[in-house]
């Protein structure tokens, strides 16, 4: 089978989020790196597109000199993931759409839900995939969770908690570091910090897993270093369609805590529980029986979970190949064959009306508000 | 040193907390069951306490004949524990109070506000030990975390997170069994499920270890199984005096939790977590260093670590220890020898005001509400 | 039901075990303290004696003396249990038992096979009571692992790996403390270091669980400290009667492990492990199938296992409870109910006869040899 | 920069060890698989070889085709990876090798002791590369306690002690499956079943962290199922040239352990273990000190633990990518870069001498034998 053209807009050098993508798209032989716009210094990013392999001619200087090339060529990419600041996702990811390119979107997809639901209108226009990157819905155990939801084995969901809480900001001697500072200002981060850094994540999965959407918030934000004007703690009180209860805590400051991301759901049969740092089991307890631990690889599992590992039992996989199988999946539906539950534009917009209105409701002293972009109704 | 003299209301034959007492009140050798009252059946009560070794004639039928009866004796006991049903806790406390006893108080200490301030005016008046039995608040190592905040070891604190969620009551088959559903009957229960059983217990704990009050709170309540006219799961924000913020979740249909309390405390230079399943382990983590594994028994703990401890480092020492360590500090204070800081009915009623306010909130939609009694503001 | 009279011989202030004995003997109200010789210091000894309550007439100020007073009373001790040095255990044992007292003997029983063979024969003859305090065996869920093994639950047992490893002698510097050195000493330890001092624990676990005995070792011992003559870290492969295969490692320089004994069983149709420092759990696999977290104070445990814990599930009971076990089955033997399965003399001679052939197989470079002692052939 | 030609021999379809390798080699960018002979069956192989993107004219139909075809281009492979059974390594490693090509060759590297000394001959008269996958050496907290031992932070190593034991062999029922039943088969297998298959891992990890070679061990083996002429369970003391203590226990019929290979390493300063199920942490006591929890990716670590690692603290990394690192330096190596510890053809060599003293040993009821081979002396 050919190998698909990729493109990358960002992830240039000293990026984390870069190398994460290259490993995640050429794992599994799927993708080469064709093409690509990589720093916001045109040089730079030109020379390192060139020592990651690019051809010279497709070693960009910027996104929009990468969109009028690729769109020229008949070679051209199948796949761009823009992973690019923030504020920025809106424009290249709309324009890669509008010239008819697949995306794959670094989350925020959007830093307004007008801008959400416009990429949602494109995308849905275009008949293109615009993917975003909710890559923890893509560990195996995450899908064989829903998996028993889907199939009945926990019952009507009642409840979903959900923690992604760590302690990396939690140094007010740093919070003046321009690494962190951002984060916190509304003049580089939006309206949102920790809540739409993490708290988005935890959300998506929230549904993901339940299988259901959410309908309504209240919010409890606080800045615990006084200095940041974003919130660095939240907490998310939610309501589903079905009546699922959710309680959602997101936090910067929870010293200790080293990534902090995990998951319950308790349903009429059955409770669940799965760790972001511990990717590979799932504690599962019957109503009235023992917890069991799940094993990524054991016999029985779903066809999904089991498609989405590559070893075998207790060799463990971990975050990079929870973003291959993101691109697993993309190179499928690139190829026209079945593929697994991609993380949408839809997915996107959900969570940029979250953010805001979870703002909302923190301002409101926590009042109750709606959740379902008016797109989506 | 002469042991006390110590007496019992309820806690008869087949009771869960019965054994926990006797247990906690002997195992140091400090207390003698002199006198009890064990049973709602007068007959069964006598039979028992006489099994127990009391002598037949402090072998009472109720508690109106036991108060009589160690009234008129000059052994009469040094302290009585109330382990009755809750709805009765008021007005045992309040008699023995009144009659000059020293009394150990099971939780809830009352069913209301007003009757919570009685009982601390009387306790006041009395010069008397009222004590409520918050026991997870003596273990060494919720002490040592308490001595660490107050010592300044990890800063001010900028946030608590408590959960107390099981999952034993998740059953919607067993619901109608009378061991469960009382719990979610006002008539029974009161004005709160969840919450006042399980839930104040982590609200002391979070004052407790990090020396403030609850000043203010904002609560979402659900009944997940939906027969119950009380709730089983909570969400309870709040603030404490000092600006920390508090998330505080408690549920008993969280399927697969066995005991489910646990507490995190983040403060400005370290963070600390601790679990009643696991209570002989602090996990602290200073601001930007490793998280370490303290454990009960090392060297070095503070003085009240490790005078409630009692065997060697990494020889778990369990909830019924903790349960003696109440009343180690019980006998102490009765003797007029140094004691820690055993709980008080000033935290019995700021637990009463604080269930009461959060059955407020939560019918308000979470409007946030004050959570300091009057008396003690 | 009256209280029984308990006697100490040992356990002194600043005793690490004392305060373990009194606390068990006392927690569920079988015994009373009621005579003592606390210490080698005569009148130190009598004066804590009676600090803990005992009458003066009863506070003895050694171990002959008590023997002599109490055999002269009419309310003479219905137990007394031996927790003086190591070497003394067997005259003090010996002594009581041919005067006809019931006996709990610390571990080790005594200092050589020969010794061990004639406490045997003395308690057979004499009919009373020899325990050994092998409290670990008393665990709830060890009681249950057990009864899995006698009702076949895993099948026949194929393994059992052993572990009892510390690390709390593994600082050189601190190798000259009297407190550690004693213990490499064979002037003061005997043949045997960490082998004869928590070795046999886990050796007797592995007989305990696996309801069968060990018939051949072979040993290979080190002082990985080298100014220590007798071991630091052993290693003893065993064979059972009924063909199991044994490992056991033991150490008192393995650095960061604290308590560090944990047993696994593997049988024909499951495994077991439960480890002494989270003593609450065992986590049992059948074959083929999912780990499960079996609780102390889940449903459907044995009545054995039942019978020995005293708190709900998820209520941690912890070492001291254990001990406690121990003397819930001695008061019931005493008073001719039944009991379970108590650590008998045979248990530590079988012991001093593993520790005496595991130094002769050590020095002959692994040899295998035989473990069963004479007397029980 | 350019990518490198890899070709692979085995690792057809159904396989489970050639995904690992292709992700492997893959992830990083490194290796392009420019030709294989991937099955024992030519056109399956070939038409694999294709579906995966090899040229039609370099997908082979056998290994002897495409060291053929391989040696007379000019643009052949940089790097050959060998993944066929076990009793074929010698051979086709020993041939590439001879032809000038840089080889990885999966373990056991040979099937005797001879063999391993022929390839470490021929791979030092080469001057290729001649690597053996010993994996688990490229985590990156397995480098990290390698570095902690090289820079004197724990002090001279004591004791190792190290088990790889799963119970995925523990079926009897399931002894006759073909795909178990060869490893306990002399025919396939050769001399040895458990300790060959997963305790030359443990033993080749032993000695990289503690930087020192086993001289002389003492094994005890037992086969469990007794169907088996070879060993399913193992134990293995040692001792290292720098008088290290070793202890190593290998089973196959742990039922409940998944992977089970942990290492324990204790020096004279602090101890230290890892776990490859939860490969990401160390945990680290200092002697006297507490335990501390090292992460991949926290501050401070070595730059070859931080070289190996690719996600940002508590994104967990697993075993794929510990295949991967193993690519990372032979890419390293063979473009003439700095790299770092790659397992060689002396560790080959050194697990073959191994087992076959091993074996010995354990015919000689554990007589201690020596295990440096002649041409290590």
């Amino acid at each position: 089978m050919a190998k698909l053209n990729w493109g990358m807009v960002g992830g240039g050098k000293g990026s984390q989020i870069g190398p994460a993508h290259r490993l995640g798209a050429q794992a599994d032989g799927n993708f080469t790196l064709a093409a690509g716009a990589l720093d916001h210094d045109a040089d730079a990013g030109r020379a390192y597109a060139q020592e990651l392999g690019v051809a010279p001619d497709r070693a960009y200087g910027d996104w929009r000199e990468m969109l009028a090339g690729e769109t020229a060529r008949d070679d051209r990419i199948d796949l761009v993931t823009v992973a690019t600041p923030n504020s920025t996702h809106f424009e290249i990811t709309k324009s890669f759409l509008e010239a008819g390119f697949n995306v794959l979107c670094e989350k925020p997809m959007t830093m307004t839900v007008e801008e959400g639901e416009e990429i949602v209108k494109i995308a849905r226009a275009s008949g293109k995939i615009c993917a975003v990157n909710y890559c923890y819905s893509a560990f195996p155990m995450v899908r064989e969770m829903r998996h028993m939801v889907q199939s009945g084995q926990v019952g009507k969901i009642r409840l979903v908690v959900a923690n992604f809480s760590h302690g990396h900001h939690g140094d007010a001697g740093d919070a003046d570091n321009p690494r962190v500072r951002w984060r916190y200002d509304p003049a580089m981060a939006g309206v949102s910090g920790q809540f739409a850094d993490c708290g988005i994540h935890a959300l998506h999965m929230a549904s993901f897993i339940a299988c259901d959407e959410v309908e309504t918030l209240s919010a409890d934000f606080a800045s615990t270093i006084p200095s940041r004007e974003l919130e660095d703690d939240a907490m998310i009180n939610f309501r589903m369609g079905g009546g699922t209860v959710g309680r959602l805590w997101t936090s910067s400051v929870a010293i200790g805590r080293q990534h902090g991301f995990d998951i319950q759901v308790f349903g009429e049969t059955g409770g669940m529980r799965w760790r972001s740092e511990d990717p590979n089991q799932v504690y599962y307890t019957p109503v009235g029986g023992r917890t069991q631990i799940m094993e990524k690889g054991e016999a029985g599992l779903s066809d999904e979970a089991t498609r989405l590992s590559r070893v075998a039992i207790a060799h463990p996989e971990g975050f990079p190949l929870a973003v291959a199988n993101i691109y697993v999946d993309l190179a499928a539906a690139i190829r026209g064959e079945p593929y697994g539950a991609l993380p949408t534009a839809e997915d996107g917009l959900r969570s940029m009306m979250a953010v805001h209105q979870a703002v909302a409701s923190a301002k409101a002293d926590g009042a109750w508000v709606n959740a379902v972009p008016d797109l989506l109704k």
